[in-house]
This record gives structure tokens, sequence and C-alpha cells, in this order.
């Protein structure tokens, strides 16, 4: 019998704890490579956001490992936004049909479970290994361990899972002919929090994606299953109003006050949550080749985005995926495999990154545009009507996992174009549902 | 008396080299650090290319060093481009007004002048120092030797002119909130050779850029002093016509006999040259900040950009006549003057690098194509008959060094549509002359 390939990834985030899966199930050795130490172990979380929304695209991938039902448990559907305005009024815009939720899910949760599912599989998690060097001739790391020591290990392939500030791509930067680009948004991020009622309750409506939008920023509720929420203020990082202006109590509070009044009344720590967070960048990368001889890249490493479409895990999850299944197409020959995957996931990698870009305009204005709202209903008609040909932006991205991200986003681009025509009938808001309706949706096909 | 500041430039190179004369000249404590030994010392020379297009921007901040008169006698003018078609047949395209070229000058030599400059007032060069770590609170360099040893130096500001791989610029992408991107284009390049003839003399015109423009690439040639040229191929890496198709002695013998037959028979050395020198690659490099605290970047660590139109030096050159200037406008108030420079200089540095991209395809392609050579000549009519009015694009870029090039670059946009109409009239190439030429200027200032 063959030796069985060692394979090593990067990373023992939620992508490459989900990938270890997926190898070590089709018989590979792997190892998992990462700096920081055992989360499992560890009281506090370094870093990154307390809560995700998994949606169709992650949710199959687990699906396909065996994990989804498991997981589903400790997820909370979540059926549209709440919209909040000044005076604390809320209106519900749901983001697809009946039965169509996104899900919110404990990032440390999720990445625990997919941990320990792999060491029970047989994957090997290296922990405290920060990667020193790539050695892309040979297939080694060098990895460094918290006694300084450098060791030098060897494999058959090595995936870059490791996040947006990736090592196996920072070392891919430093080789002939990488394109790369990292850019900031003008808007940091920091996280807040309502706590549960003095009953364990939830304090606003449990199953939804709340969000108080204001034009240039914005903020978001998405709820715990311990009936708190996690809040997360988008907010620029300079400017008339932005984070640098809110540099005392009193200017939080007031600004507070003005803003989210509605919010302020469930958030008995905000002062001290507002100062001891931290305030955190939010970056797209997007790189080309991620496939060096035997390296490659998968996930945020690959092609991070800023979080406004939810899709950053699914993304990823959505690479293991198709990973997966090219090597069932070509019999494991990685050879073959690894080059198809990134001319196949780039341009949509590329897509999700605008469309996550688009959304932030989205989410923190539009959502109070009377024709946008509009637009979406008039939408949702056309979908409920033609169900196959007019499939609403949001749901393709979300709900149709097999329309690929650039395929969403070109007919995204395609069905503005048409609507945006159809808003300027006059009287559109009276008389839409008098119109021939077939023949805004005949439109897309051309 | 004040201590004076000490200035650290990474770099050795010619804008690190002209900056430090700028900043010793103020009576700074000015030390350059540079990677490789004194290239005045050794004989080869690593990397780069071998002559450069020096032109108005570069030659007036050489002019304010007081190294200008010695170095123009070393420098070659071109007066404008001598197209070679696939015959031999050549046709001379002037680059402006009668008296107006740019000229042909040794990298190398160029360098040493400015380094040997340096030294005579003051400059301290370290060589073979390669810089491992940048500290932004402190303002400190870890710099280590070739005995491997690393010390710590301490500076009032540090200047990274460390060119398009820079450590200074490498290390301001770890921090947060640092925009960059690096693109290659698909083209790589490599250098040839055409030697002088037995009694020393030019092969070809000595007075011109020469191009073979092939569409899809080209071949450029410009003259040195000992009458002799250097030849540039631009070429596919990859493709149906690319390098890696020319893998041995026959398919370039070949290649050059079909494409390039009158250079051919002046490359009495090009088989051995073509597989013995190098195949490099193009990239433009954008970046912000270019400051943080007491760090700042200039010239090709800021913003490398393609050869095509021959402006990387002098760009880098007018950022350290900026700099000066501001310097004087400011008094030597640094901490007023860094974050100014930046904000002026960063979009001058985007419009070179896209007039760069986009001269590659006006060399390679355009300068064949008859519509292209017609709204050159109506142009050159415009210019002479209004001089102010009217400034051919090439000329704004290459001539006129006060004109920023992001307004060149504008104008440019805008003399392309207008140009674009003009082209468009029936019988244009027979008509134009009696055409109200006025009237087409006048179009520019709308």
């Amino acid at each position: 019998m063959e030796a069985k390939k060692h394979i090593a990834i990067a990373g023992a985030g939620l992508v490459g704890s989900l990938l270890s899966i997926y190898l070590a199930k089709r018989g590979y050795q792997v190892t998992v490579i990462e700096r920081r130490s055992d989360m499992r172990k560890s009281k506090g979380y370094e870093g990154r956001s307390i809560n995700l929304a998994l949606s169709n695209r992650g949710i199959r991938a687990l699906e396909e490992v065996g994990l989804a039902e498991e997981l589903k448990k400790e997820a909370i559907p979540m059926h549209g936004r709440m919209i909040h305005d000044l005076k604390g009024k809320m209106q519900f815009q749901p983001y697809g049909k009946e039965g169509q939720y996104i899900n919110s899910i404990s990032r440390s949760g999720l990445n625990k479970v997919l941990m320990t599912a792999a060491e029970n599989i047989g994957v090997r998690f290296q922990f405290e290994n920060r990667i020193v060097h790539v050695n892309f001739e040979t297939t080694e790391l060098s990895l460094q361990s918290t006694d300084q020591k450098i060791q030098i290990e060897k494999y058959d392939w090595i995936i870059g899972a490791d996040g947006a500030f990736s090592a196996v791509r920072h070392a891919l930067q430093m080789t002939d002919r990488f394109d790369y680009s990292q850019e900031y948004i003008h808007h940091g991020y920091k996280e807040l929090h309502i706590p549960a009622n003095s009953s364990g309750g939830f304090q606003m409506e449990k199953n939804a994606l709340h969000i108080w939008p204001r034009e240039s920023f914005m903020l978001i509720a998405l709820p715990n299953p311990d009936g708190s929420f996690t809040l997360t203020l988008f907010f620029p990082f300079n400017g008339e109003q932005s984070f640098e202006k809110l540099a005392n109590k009193e200017a939080v509070q007031e600004f507070f006050q003005n803003t989210f009044p509605d919010a302020l009344q469930l958030m008995p720590d905000l002062l001290q949550e507002f100062f001891h967070n931290p305030t955190s960048s939010l970056v797209t990368v997007k790189c080309f080749p991620w496939l060096k001889n035997n390296v490659l890249l998968m996930g945020d490493a690959a092609h991070a985005i800023v979080p406004f479409y939810g899709q950053g895990m699914n993304a990823g999850f959505e690479d293991c995926r198709a990973f997966n299944q090219l090597l069932d197409l070509h019999q494991d020959d990685w050879s073959t495999v690894a080059p198809i995957f990134q001319q196949e996931r780039k341009p949509n990698a590329d897509a999700i990154a605008q469309l996550a870009l688009d959304n932030f305009i989205e989410m923190r204005d539009l959502v109070n545009d009377p024709d946008f709202i509009l637009r979406k209903k008039i939408e949702a008609k056309l979908h409920e009507l033609y169900p196959a040909d007019w499939i609403p932006l949001y749901s393709m991205v979300t709900f149709y996992k097999d329309i690929p991200y650039h395929v969403a986003y070109e007919t995204g681009q395609k069905q503005k174009k048409i609507m945006e025509e159809v808003l300027k009938t006059p009287n559109i808001e009276s008389t839409w549902q008098q119109m021939d309706l077939k023949k805004i949706v005949d439109q897309l096909k051309k």
C-alpha cells in the first residue's frame, strides 16, 4: 500500500479545522499547525468576533462532514433584519421566503466542535507553533515553538488556512510575480453587549439580526443562546463622527443617547465596555496565485473580506467543499486539483469581496430608503411568481449554495439595472402590482 | 545651538543618494544604509536596468543640487522615437518641439556620481547593512551586517528610499490599516545588447529611442556613450508568443529573424546573452500611508511603477525636490512637512503609475496606428499655435516639470476624448489643416 500523503494545514481556525476533517476522512495524514494555544483549554479567547452568521453554503459543508445537526442546535435562526429608527421604532425586513433564515452561531463554539471532531478521526493539532519560514521548493515549514526552538518539518502538501494575516501567504508574497493587495475601509468596529434579562430571556426580538442604520455608520446585534446579544458598532476611525471623537465617557453617553437611544437603555455596561474593548480594523485581501508548487492558500488567507454579507466563514467552508469535490473528481490527484481549485474559486472570491463591500452601504443606509424597500417588495413578488427565473441577490448569495458567488454578483448587477428602470415608472409604489411582471423577469434573460 | 537632526535614509540607490545630498545641504546629519556593497568598489552591478531616460523633472532636481551640468555630459539626448518595422524600415516620431528631448543615462554612473557628491558634503554611507526591524515607536532600525551581528540605531527620522522591494515598507505593511498592493504585468523583460562598430561608432541613429513595436510586445534600444545600445525585450512570460516558448537557441534565432530582422543583424552575441541574462518581472506598487510616526517612504518604496514612461527615477527625484521645497516652506518642521508631503505626492504617484501602464500600449502598438500618428501631428500643431492652452500629454509629463502628474493625467484624459471626436470627422487626414483649431483647443477649457 502506498504511504498516506502527509498534509500540513496552517491555522486551526474555522477553515483549517473543517478542512482537516475533510482530508482525514479521505485517509490523509493531517497535521494542523496553530500559532495560538488550544482555545479549548484557555479561558479567554484572543481576537476575532464573538458570533457569526452561518448560512446555506457553510451548512452544506458541515452536513458533508456530519456535523450540521449537532451545530444547528447551538445556532439561533435569524429570519430577517429588524431595523431600529432613531425613536426606537422597529420594522422587520425578511431575508427571504418563509422558512429561509441565517443562523447566529458562536465562533469559538463552532471552532471547538470542529477541532474535537477532527482529533477524533486522527488529525494531529500542533498548538503554539509559529511558522517562521516556508520552503516552496521542498514543501517544508520551519516551526518555532514557545521555547524559541525551530524545527523543520517536511510534508507532501501545505495548505495555508491561517487567516487574513496568513504567514504562508506572507511567505508567498516574497516570491516573484505574486499579485497582492490589502485594503482597509475607513470604518473600524467595536463589540459591545446587551445582557439577558434577569430571568435569562432576550430583551429584544430573538430571531432577527438587529440593525440601527445611520447612513454613514451602523450598530448591529446578533443573538446568543444565553439570552444576550453581541452588538457591533461599525463607525469611522476619524472625521466628524468617529471613534477618534468619542474620547471620553460623556461623549460616548451623549452619542448613544442621541443615536441609539433604545439600545442604550439595554446596555448597563456600555461605558466600561466601550473603553475596554478594542477598536478593530476591517480589511479586504486579494491575491493571486494561491498556489506555488505544493503550497496552496484557502479561506481568509486567500481572500479575506469585510463582514457585511456574513459570508467570510461561509466562503471559506465552500472552499473546503469545492476542494473535496475536486479530489473526488480527479481521484485525489492534487497536482491536477490545486490549479483547477484556484482558477475556479478566484472569481467567486473576488465577487463575494465586492458584494460584502456593497452590502455595508445597503445595511447602514439603503434599508431606510423607501425606493430600496419597494424594490425588495417587488423582487420578493417576482421571486414568488417566477421562483427559478428571478432570485433576489441576497437570496442567491445566502440561500442558493449552488449558484456560484460570481454568477450571483453578475446576475445581481443586471437585476439592479432592470429594477432601476422599473422604479422610474410614475406612481410605481401604487401601480407596480398591475404591471406586467413577466416582462420584467424576461429582461434578465437577455 | 540645537543638535543637528540625525536622518537615516534606507537605500543608497538613486533616490536615497539624491535625498541625502538635499538633506546634508540643509545641515542635517545624514546616514544612508544600504544592503549591498559599495557599487563604486565592486566590478559587476547586481540587478536593475543599465540605462534610464532622464527628463526634465529629474534634471530640475539635479540642477538644485548642482550636479546637472556634470551629469548631462554623460547623457545622450534622444529627440524622439525611431520606429522599426518588420522590414527594418524606420520612421522617426519626435517627442516634442525642436530642442525638447530626453536623455539616455547610465543608472550606475548616475548613482556613483550622486554617492560621491553626498560623501563629499559629509553624508555617511553604511554599506552591507540589512534592515531587519523598524521600530516605529522609537524611530530605531535593527541593522544586520555581513558578520550577522545586529545593531540597533536610533534616529530622529527614517526615510525609506529602498526601492520596489523596500524593507521599510515591508515593516509598515505589518502595522494596522496600511493599504498596500503589488501587481505584476504579464510581460517580463530581458536586456540585450548591440555593440559599437569596429571604430567605436553607433550602428543605428544615436539620438533616438529605438522601438520595434509588435502589438502585444516590443523591443527597445537606448544609446550608451561607448557607441553601444542597451536593448530591452518586453515580452509575455507565458502564452502563444512568450519567453516560455523561446526555450532553445533555434527558437530564439527564428523569432528574432522573423520579428526583429534588422536588430538581429547587429547582435552577434544574441543567443549567448539571451540565455545568460535573467528574465525579470515588472511590478506596480501602491500603498498608503507613506508615513507612520517619524518614518516616511519615498521613491519606488512608496510608488514603484512600470518603466514605460521613463518616469520612475524622475518621479523619485521629484519626491526629493518636493520634500525639500516643503522644508523650505515650513522652516524644517518635519512633523508638518511629512503629512503634507504624502498628501500632495500620492495623487501624482497614482497618476504616473497609470500613465506608465497606458504608455506600454502606446509604445508597443499605437505608434504603428495611422490614427495615432495623425492625432500626434494635429496635437503638435495645436501646441504650436496655442502653446499654453494645448500641451500634448507626453510633453506635459516629460517636459513640463511644473505640471503635476495628476493634472497631466486628467488633462490627458480630456484631450483624448476631444481628439477621438476630431478623428471621427470624415476625411480628417486631408482636411484637418482647414479646421477651426481654436475651437478644438477651447473645448479643453470647458
